[in-house]
């Protein structure tokens, strides 16, 4: 690993030895292209086994593509995609959920924590005019886990959401880029997370997580999936040299290396953490769940952080920083970190 | 090499070596996202270097994005694209064209070798209905170079092409999913067969020719490069983790290796088609004159290739078969596909 | 009626005086809006009468509207709509059907008469790639009554290719600008015509017919209803004073209006026909089934024609004319057309 | 007039027999389709006459279509449109301005009266990510006059959003379903209230103020007809017979009916209004400024109101009515629903 200071995004690290070697192992000969080949079989029959149930699993190599192409296959072109004003699929995907799905609404809530609320939920859907001509129809809701702020759906949340979607036909999907985070800290398994929380489909993320860019959308119900492999092919995400990207997947999952890599980033996340709340003038504007923490700090801090090298996002370029570690994070970067800024609030102070 | 008999596709090979190790040494410490990385930068200059102009290059993963990217931003919602029947854009890409530019209209063309003809367009366009609100608006002309049935279109095709569109305000749009291939046999540099011809934007493919997953869209319009941007990620194009799409670019024109796998590929075609000609009942349904054969067999001697385990497509189920050779094909292999040939062709007849 | 000698084409004639009463009776008082009116719910039960089956019935104002919102609901974006080269889904929307299916491609046939065979068919779909992912899905045929040549589809000619279509799950719909023409001058009735031949949406026709801008979309398949609501209301095309189109339709259908209006019409085509076919150098490029002439002409005939003020277009700006009879056609008109063109053809000659 | 208590829409009422004599008077002979008569080229000239400056004239046929087609031509598919979070094109449309922009974001913001404020917009497009790729980008923003709770937007209010959109090249649409109320009470002329405030496309009712069906696209920027004459078409709201709505328009724009009309609903529902303030028990939730009233009354008043044959929404299913008045209310109506609410609130007091 190279000697860097990043924290501005797990999506600036590069990719796990595993996988590269995978990557590698697959090339061996010629195969079956567009997916008939016997890697992707086997990431399937993998996220089976992790998910515990019967599933159909398409990879795809970005996570806006996993989620747009998802919400394709829930929602009519006159429907509406309920989410957080802060999701990723609202906010960061310069309207790929209107393109792939022919136009549909996302309908924006708000909540702590980039959270929505299933009370909230159900009140939308109470006005939302199902069956009024003149409205688009409520047809999914989008939630992501672990948020854009770092806070993690508990899986009776997810359910309480599920349940309140239900009577209205509202189906669940679930943004999981940083999924693997949300897991690692709780005793909740990944099924208890998603299909028997009432998740309809997953964007499981992988390339934040130690991946050169792989994501498996995860379909709990099998009927999506025919229309979701014309989709996919449609949007130009259906790999030639599929084995590639199963390849990335198959070492992801191998020995839980998914978990491990989520592990040590909340690790480093918590150990940054915990040193930022000692430091005078630090105010968090969340909770750290899972491997991103959103901070104030004064400004001649940040001015010092960033002179000693450190990289990292100013949010709405403002006083408050987002954090973010990864799998690859070095605790003797964040030791130094703290130090840089320990030395520095008492300056400041 | 693994010990392989696969003629079905130039998908079905793996990576390059080459291409494989520059991944491993992107692999460095973090870098910046979405392209904003050094190596993309590069890649860029090299290509401009490669077609001796200045131009915007797009790294995406797909020949199915390359192209659909590309005319997204050459046709409004309401315009035509022309292109030959066979066109990869019009048969295998699920509607992504109408996906992307929101419903435009393919109208097809007939031609020997896949081709189109100046003098057609010239015809087709005259009755088009430029400026008639009744009638989709001529926008773009696709042309696959090499041909879906391996035929190559000269420069000076190229140019009628493009003079023939221009009086319409019809822009030409190059499938370039075997470019290498196309120019590697002849004496015309990728400035003439493009740019210089009145091409517009190439999709200059990599993936078939010994990349992972990789091909650049280049413009040489650099007015269309905002708006590209913007369309690449709404649709889900545009990779975080960009520095390993644009290593594999990089590779592939270092030291020409593009250019030494396509002329490899097509040494493989030519030795397999000047055998095939001596066989009793073969008969060529297009020149071979880049990595793509077509050639009927009689039914006995194709069963008994099958049963010596060569891989090959029928093409539209008969007895014509599409033979595709690729940057890694084996001479050896070739020769064991003629032999057997040779022997049951005397059988069969 | 006015001193008019206009056969440029049915959707130049006025509105009917009882399609205008019925418009002024119906302006009386308040009326629930978009559609909730006793005007519309009446139309609906009279073309269930005339079609002798439940179906759902939604009032549009253009024949655009009709095509292009039925096929919406019969193709998904990445569906495929069979139809001729000719037909006005095709060349003359402009890309609406695109447009509402979410970009569907239409797939073109030729065939005399602008006919499409179920032969041709059956063997298109039988081509079609059903179930693979890199082509668009055969979903829907689109035929049209009287076609663009203004030939008619006999009922059994109809089945034949509803049949064809069944074992792909391939629906029929049928583009009914002209279907009173087409019905006037035969003894099939209107079911046999549409549903019992196995058409599941038909485009019921009435602007081109006597109407000021109406037209009933009938669905056979009431499965399809709710979708289509949502749909019409998405483009705009949901009248909110509804009744206004609905009496339209009402007066259209009382005491056989619609069918008078195109007897008529089709008698003028026959009449002059029959004439024409009289005069010397006269060629009719397609037999006269309903309300439209295709006739080549010498000539210095049509320049006599136009300069004694006959309006007519010139079919691909050559010597073939189309001449279209309307529900108000003149006798006398034509009657003098045939002694201009008697005249003049003696001198021609 | 019929005896009719409704006060649910203007959209209820019928047409004006101005109105309707001009469209017979237009059921004249033959005429040229698709607008190309002289009837729709004299609503272009006209309009531009109330306007006092050159623009481009689209009728159609329904307001959702006008808005939506107009705001196809200022926001390209990654683009967003800012608007008030209960405008019509927000929620009433079922989606169509994403279905004609193929899949552009409304971005919604807050505002008494259902006005959004100059400063709110600046503030927006400050954060809206102009340049980022990730973002959809600002476009256009779209205002209601007068507004969905029947405000009405001063001249200087909208100069001030159009110069709060102009550093982002935002262009500003005007919902004018209301165009005419919003008009007649003030001293502004049309082209205050319009291109001389930095409007660049109006949507110019009259459907709801005494037309059968019609509204006119008013494009002050000409630059855009182009690409609206095509848009149009492609969906179905080009007419056939377009003299028919032009008749209405020609009509509606003769010696000021349109204004005549707008001056008696308003008229009525500020004597409305003024019966209303004196009656126990009413509350208003917004001043009356053109033809709607939103008024709490307690609920045994609104039950007597309902018993007594009045017709009316309630607003979110509550004690809030919305009362609109029209171009035919009758004052008698009004002095009724005002006795029976003196009445009653008397009883309910």
């Amino acid at each position: 690993m190279a000697n860097r200071t990043d924290f501005r995004s797990d999506n600036v690290t590069g990719a796990a030895p595993e996988i590269l070697a995978a990557i590698t192992r697959a090339n061996q000969g010629s195969a079956t292209p567009y997916g008939e080949d016997a890697l992707t079989e086997s990431v399937e029959a993998r996220l089976q086994e992790v998910f515990e149930t019967d599933c159909a699993v398409f990879p795809v190599a970005t996570g806006t593509a996993a989620n747009a192409l998802s919400l394709s296959v829930m929602a009519p072109a006159y429907g509406a995609i309920y989410c957080h004003e802060l999701a990723h699929v609202n906010v960061d995907e310069c309207g790929a959920p209107e393109l792939f799905t022919g136009g549909a609404k996302l309908v924006v809530m708000s909540g702590a924590g980039a959270k929505i609320s299933a009370a909230d939920l159900a009140d939308r859907l109470a006005r939302s005019g199902k069956g009024n001509v003149h409205q688009v129809q409520a047809a999914a809701v989008s939630i992501t886990q672990a948020t854009e702020l770092g806070a993690i759906y508990k899986p009776a949340e997810i359910a309480a959401i599920a349940e309140a979607g239900r009577p209205f036909g509202v189906r669940l999907h679930m943004d999981g880029a940083r999924f693997a985070n949300a897991l690692a800290g709780g005793k909740a398994s990944p099924a208890d997370m998603t299909w028997r929380a009432g998740v309809t489909a997953l964007s499981f993320g992988a390339s934040k997580n130690g991946a050169l860019a792989a994501e498996a959308v995860v379909l709990f119900d099998r009927n999506l999936a025919q229309e979701f492999a014309f989709r996919r092919k449609r949007a130009g995400h259906l790999f030639s040299k599929m084995r590639f990207l199963s390849a990335q997947l198959e070492a992801y999952l191998t020995e839980d290396l998914w978990l491990k890599h989520a592990r040590h980033a909340n690790g480093m996340a918590k150990r940054l953490a915990d040193g930022l709340a000692r430091v005078t003038g630090a105010s968090f504007a969340a909770p750290v769940e899972a491997n991103e923490i959103f901070v104030s700090l004064p400004e001649p801090l940040i001015l010092a952080l960033e002179r000693e090298g450190f990289l990292f996002y100013r949010w709405d370029n403002a006083q408050l920083l987002r954090l973010v570690t990864a799998w690859d994070t070095d605790p003797a970067d964040v030791d130094r970190f703290l130090a840089v800024a320990a030395r520095h609030a008492g300056a400041a102070a």
